[in-house]
């Protein structure tokens, strides 16, 4: 089955950002034309969807998240991230069953769907079941597989880059470890050995906190975690470090010269008071910039459009420039940037040929009006009731505030919420607020 | 006709934020019973709505806004301030014709009923266009009506205050003027005799940016904004000030001890990098603080949920605190909070007697779900598509994503955009980023 979509404003986000009007035909998982007018001959086997000039533009790429843990939203109120890693999240993680993190992990695509976010980065315990949960759903995922710290699976991880079993269905695998600071260095040295001997791209949390950075500091005769990791030759293929907050210039560069790309997490890493990411410096140096939502548990929400207006106005306040990192950039970033660190190219723009992850924006919205610049319309006023419409792989799982997955989501909320009650931790004693004046 | 709202949660905020389980009936324009379980012997002058478990709370407050400013959406980017304000916004303003105000202010009115904001704090040229919007619409608005300026309408300010015709159906009115650097020394000296007269808060932006700090020390023998109009009086019977950014210690005492509030518009600050307001501190003085979106020309959208979001998660991250500003004193700022300084305590919660501005959160949406905790759901992962129903005055507005409004939102939104586009002017060359690092 084919899906015409007529009439619409279409944005590609490669090279720049532009917006023309227009008709798109996707045929099976591509899209197959962008015209000013496609007319089908036949039509019995099209879908027709006309646009009413709203807006077609590639789907949001999520470059970093930890889908299955809805489970603790909301818990983090309150309490210090030290005691909310040790007290909450920990002893909750240590009652997940297995089939727990597969039925978690979708009410996190449910939102996906409502943001247009077409794919995620995911990181979390048991590979598989994100997996499974990414097919059986119909959400694109890259699943980053950390064979550290279960020195089983590397033999099995690398029969499977040996055979070029990277790739399944909706699914793409990649290489990484968690962070530094939880990593051993035989672990490490495992890692970038894999690396390069298939050529492979690494991707780690890193330099999301001062006190991430100070303990690399301590343990690691005074390297920083990049100059540290980079000295073992994990970043030989490039990839990917996760938030990047706080960086030295000389990690800048590094980063630089091995084509690593930094995701920025500007909700959680505010929510968490981690600090700013200095992304404009970064930028200027010539590094990729990503973005991403981080996890339900820290940020707590998995909203494109809210890290797209905080990635903006935080550098506006950081710099104290209010014309720092236009919204076009930012566009891209979450687009097209993000899809490159993914190794999703193929579905990184709205082009003839490229993999058809589509979302359809409602300009009929108040905040949409009037028109001066539609595109800085989407980062400056964008919210959640803008999509009206997600595709991803050609198949329309989102349309009109409705999910058309094939599992109910009144059972995938009930199911999580069972799974949520049974690991439920008591509370805690909150935490007095210390002040920092 | 009355609406028994059945099955739902309801949110109280005064004196704490809490949720129970219940019916809720509303008669005219009035809540008029709360109860486990309510049953109407004569339903045929009822309508009934099962909320299904979904959330009932008290509508937003927008505590400071320039709704008719819609026509400079996106406007702004890539321009500093002070371009943005000359080049763009006075010369549009000087084009805007009788009716123009009338007719934007609506789009933003629309734009409330999305997010769930049941009234406005509303600043604007021509309060009596600003007025008649908002009865024609159904808004409830507060308008500042600002003398100064215009000699010949202190005479009838006065004879309506002397008259008691301050409350006018939806619309009450409130002294004000737009901001000390703008307004000359006579008109500030007779806005502080009008409050003194009839007992009057004051209204005004202030101590937004170091700029305007700055100039008000150059000019006012070294006094700050705030210790200057205290000196004229004008803080005698209370108020607010707009914005509120940068103020010394001595200016948030002075306003503890006037009780004066300040309207926080953290979007706004942001965008435009004027800095982040340091309402802790100032909330641990005892001043009472209320929210507010500022205008569509410089946020760019008007979005409580992402308002409440920043108002927190900028306190975070300006203490290194991440359990600063807890979410519940959020959603207390941005409804009984900001209802008692825009004096519309009559509004403030769902309660017995209190005037029907109420909204309905939808907690099937995936942000909502697994349940840990509702009311920080709200603030730390809500977002437009949660508004399931917006009730001003006892009407509902707004339903299930459809506007129920005597105008057809399309025709207001031709209109908006055939003012926006006449009043337009040639975009000014971009200026180029300077860097502050």
């Amino acid at each position: 089955m084919d899906t015409l979509f007529k009439n619409a404003r279409i944005m590609t986000v490669t090279p720049t950002v532009k917006i023309r009007e227009g008709d798109l035909l996707v045929s099976g998982n591509r899209i197959k034309q962008i015209a000013k007018r496609i007319e089908r001959k036949d039509p019995s086997n099209t879908t027709v969807i006309d646009c009413g000039g709203n807006l077609l533009m590639p789907g949001f790429k999520n470059g970093h998240a930890h889908s299955a843990m809805c489970f603790a939203r909301s818990c983090s109120d309150g309490y210090r991230l030290w005691d909310w890693l040790n007290r909450i999240i920990f002893p909750m993680e240590a009652r997940l069953e297995p089939g727990d993190i597969r039925e978690l992990s979708k009410v996190s695509f449910l939102e996906y769907l409502t943001t247009g976010i077409t794919s995620v980065f995911d990181m979390y315990l048991n590979p598989e079941e994100q997996a499974q949960a990414a097919k059986d759903f119909g959400m694109r995922s890259v699943v980053l597989i950390q064979p550290a710290g279960y020195p089983e699976r590397y033999p099995e991880y690398e029969a499977r880059y040996l055979n070029g079993h990277m790739v399944d269905g909706l699914v793409t695998y990649q290489l990484g470890f968690h962070a530094e600071y939880t990593t051993k260095y035989d672990d490490l040295v495992k890692t970038a050995k894999l690396a390069h001997k298939y050529r492979l791209p690494v991707y780690t949390h890193s330099n999301e906190t001062l006190r991430d950075v100070d303990s690399c500091i301590d343990r690691n005769r005074s390297m920083r975690p990049v100059e540290y990791l980079d000295g073992l030759g994990i970043f030989d293929h490039g990839g990917a470090i996760f938030h990047g907050v706080h960086l030295s210039e000389n990690e800048q560069y590094i980063l630089r010269d091995r084509k690593v790309s930094i995701v920025t997490n500007p909700g959680s890493n505010s929510k968490l008071s981690s600090g700013i990411a200095h992304i404009l410096y970064y930028m200027e140096k010539g590094i990729n910039i990503g973005l991403g939502t981080d996890g339900p548990g820290s940020n707590n929400a998995l909203d494109f459009f809210r890290e797209m207006y905080l990635a903006t106005v935080l550098q506006k306040i950081q710099t104290g420039d209010p014309t720092a990192l236009d919204a076009l950039t930012v566009l891209q970033m979450a687009t097209c940037n993000t899809a490159r660190l993914m190794r999703l190219d193929e579905a990184d723009d709205l082009k003839v040929g490229k993999l058809a992850d589509i979302i359809m924006l409602d300009l009929n919205r108040p905040s949409m009006r009037p028109f001066n610049d539609i595109a800085r319309n989407v980062v400056y006023s964008g919210s959640k009731d803008l999509v009206k419409m997600t595709m991803i792989d050609g198949r329309i799982l989102y349309m009109d505030g409705e999910f058309r997955i094939d599992e109910d989501p009144a059972e995938i909320y009930a199911k999580a919420q069972r799974i949520t009650d049974r690991i439920r931790v008591p509370a805690p004693k909150r935490v007095k607020r210390a002040r920092s004046r």
